[in-house]
């Protein structure tokens, strides 16, 4: 079949390979000229036939709601919307009324499997209906990995159902990545451990926790063994808050997945902590220990301090 | 070449037939008579040749060492003995100092796979001197998995690194658990979300988060729907106890697998958490709100009290 | 001077009697006729004198809301209303937006100390113009401690700054009644404490830990030892989920307070925890170990599984 | 009444000072000529009349068990020895018995208040038998807080109770400074908080988190506003480890307290965090996204990696 794909950036130019080598045409839009298959979305939409499949895959939030909003205006009735980037599930059911108004079907679908799915298929959970689902089909079929069908495809439920999942999917990856960095910074802490890369790459296979992103890790330390060329810093995209904040609003508890975040949002502390400041000059305050001052030096200790807090007075 | 097993449960059982398909002899000894081969230690060391080489399946703490105990006693020197259970590390100096007293070697090996392991292969973590490692070899390649040996085994360092790198291994396990359970969990509270099952499943192939503990709880999901037969209390054996204290021993944060060892403890509190009664009793005492009695019945909603609290008298 | 009070329920009968203490002119309107001086909000504003000020004290959200929308079309240029309710700080620029557009000024005024501020006086965190404080103060000045006007009453900056103050003591609450919770837990768990509230009690004075808090646990520990009356169902108000929403919009780590949430959020899990369900069931597959069925029971133990997870079998 | 007191550092130094104002005379002891009142142990036991009360108030672990070797050898049956330092609770036992073979009798006291316990008193929990806390009563009255005794005194439990409940408040210490702590990250973090400082003194008073330790931090604000003199460097001094080894002994949940301790490690990671470098390395591998060198530079990104990982090559 044929598929208009916008935005041929790291994922959306692996995909629409995967996509041509299933044997369909994309015609692909892309602000960039040079690697944009033609000059506007509106002539990617006259190079269609219809009824139409065009298939977003930009930046969630404001680039992803200008596309729709701009193919809102250019489609017809019986066409179909999927939207493939990261956007909040939050999204999805404005942009199915958007595009609903105007007769236009509209599928989210999150797409899973980095710079890999190329050569390995896309994990994808779309939500939407029934015969959208239907239309899009073959496409899914060309992204998915091959074998079982239900093996790396679902239809999870209603608009907003495919995001919803792959937000779920994302917050678990935090706390599958989080916990193998813990395992990993604790194999490197102990001196027993003479062999930490070869302990990793033993455990890909036989183990409980082999998996995909173990194999991945134990391609990342034998790259750079030590992870010595790497500072910690580490960004954090948005599902994994959002993760969190779904956590929150349906009372559901999500210790790891926020403890996974929240040790991101620390590695990114500019000047230290605040909070662990507080507790310095707390402990300094009690008990006369040193503070570490900006240069290292310790600072503050102290023998017995002259007042009392302001609030506390004892009563004698 | 010949091996003594000590130990013929869920474990035991399956390696020593893993290991004879390897084409080894295997002696087992089980305080069982019905499973054992021979009628005593003593029995199954007299039907090896020297030097002997004897793995030890059995509980950790005491069974363990009480096994280590006698084996000193009727081994011989150039003898060598694995520990393949769940040891802590902080036993194996002790029984490589015992057995080493008496001329004989000692490795420590972590042993992963669970039940699947007979099919599998076990991944291992080995821990003593190459000497001994090399005697034992042809045993660690029969239980192994197949394909590259660093994948699936390595000796990662002197006595003891091979229950080191079995507990990290099983500390990691708990958080990837933990992962996926919070994922599913929110899955479950999701109205959006009509098929859970089907997008875990859909998460085995192509997605980052792919793995062999995924696709086993795809298959207790298949087996019980909605793991409606169960319920939510939840054993800890040991490992993720010490991983905890070693992360604390090493000041290394484990933010992530503490969490998940807690959530266990959480699920075993009989009678409700101590720590939430003393909240919801904070709550009542400052804010007149209800409590929730053991009947479920809201409780002790008030007006204003009728004293301050002792110790923090205001100065009017 | 004269206030306009709208609820007069646990805390904004307090309010009044406290205000009215200090000297002022109440006109309180509730919507239950028994305990309301008038018998609709636009009597009670035709009963105060030109500039007024009203106060809001009712539950945040939709209630605040109407209050607010009702008051801008009975108010005029000049009048002040504050919010002292718990509203998400997020609500305040609109509610001063409406009011403002009739030349009506708005203050928003986070209030602590629950049942007990009447006798040891509010805290107060307010937000907004100078101008407006400044016609507030003699109300703030009655509600707020004796002493020291800094301890106790702050002008935190503009619209929205007192909410979001209370809101992040309402957070920090959280942790600190959880930091006690897991403190009472743990002595309650330890044989060698044979006075549990005794040594709470003995934590009241002298030590480090001593606070208002702590002091009200030991009274609710004397009222009813060993909390045996009550269940651990803990609810949240809102506040809490607000502040890690906040720390995840900021970035900003907050590993206390959300497992301080979460762990309401588990007290309230009926049926168990999916999570942990899932870790159950996972221990299972992959050890054969047993799980507890919904009646307590032991079940599922098992040998050599009969076949290999559905996508991960092993070469062989 | 007389007592013996070794150990004349920061907090041996001002309690000599409080039991002295309370009547009673004290013989003491440091290995520091200048600060000794008698030349050696030996002095100091035979400077007091029989039957003897000695205090032992240096740092826990070796330091303390050489004092109770020592005295074993100096003092009579009838004697009395207490442990005021913060030794961990499993060195009570061993104490009590060295000393009760010579018929010397033993109790351990938790001791809290910090610099501040020579003007307030501090706040002490005891273990040991009753006829040894009688026998050292005027000393603990002198010591502790005035007011009612039980408001900062308790008789715990026997020998080791003191120290045990010691190290829970202490635990409790750390929840409750890093719930404060982030906190006032948060305040900073939100431009609508112009006064931080501000807000965080007007918590001392009425709001429902007040206490001496808020008190304190107020009092660290307002000598270093915006505490940008010190670093987040946060060591521990083993009684928050000890309460987390408990937690895990006990099957207590301790998500709040470990989170605490957790974050003062992260605070002394040189070069980063291990974890959150696998982590950065684990999403570069499957999402080509850039890591951070040490530098702070941006680099790996990539676009379609040439080779699968070892272990997962896909079917096709």
């Amino acid at each position: 079949m044929q598929l208009g794909l916008i935005g041929l950036g790291k994922m959306g130019a692996n995909m629409r390979t995967r996509i041509e080598r299933g044997g369909h045409k994309v015609v692909g839009y892309d602000p960039r000229p040079e690697v944009s298959d033609v000059a506007s979305m509106a002539d990617m939409v006259a190079a269609l036939d219809a009824p139409r499949a065009v298939w977003i895959m930009v930046p969630s939030g404001e680039p992803t709601q200008q596309c729709v909003a701009e193919l809102a205006g250019l489609l017809e009735p019986g066409d179909v919307v999927v939207d493939g980037g990261n956007s909040r599930y939050t999204d999805d059911e404005p942009h199915a009324k958007t595009l609903g108004d105007k007769g236009i079907g509209y599928l989210d679908c999150g797409v899973s499997g980095g710079v890999w799915g190329l050569e390995n298929g896309y994990g994808l959970m779309v939500g939407g209906s029934d015969a959208d689902v239907e239309r899009l089909m073959p496409i899914f079929d060309a992204l998915r990995p091959p074998g079982e069908r239900a093996d790396g495809f679902v239809h999870a439920g209603p608009v907003g159902a495919g995001h919803y999942a792959k937000m779920v999917h994302n917050g678990i990856e935090y706390g599958l990545m989080h916990a193998y960095g813990e395992g990993y910074a604790l194999l490197n802490a102990e001196p027993l451990i003479v062999d930490v890369e070869g302990t990793m790459q033993a455990w890909t296979q036989g183990t409980v926790i082999r998996s995909w992103l173990l194999d991945l890790l134990v391609r990342a330390l034998q790259e750079d063994p030590g992870l010595t060329e790497i500072s910690d810093y580490t960004p954090d995209s948005g599902e994994g808050r959002w993760t969190v904040e779904e956590a929150i609003r349906h009372a559901v508890p999500a210790n790891v997945i926020s403890a996974a975040l929240f040790a991101r949002f620390a590695s990114r502390e500019k000047g230290g902590s605040p909070a662990l400041k507080a507790v310095s000059a707390l402990r300094n305050q009690f008990g006369g220990h040193a503070m570490q001052n900006t240069a290292g030096k310790n600072v503050g200790e102290t023998g017995t301090p002259l007042q009392n807090p302001s609030n506390t007075a004892p009563p004698n």
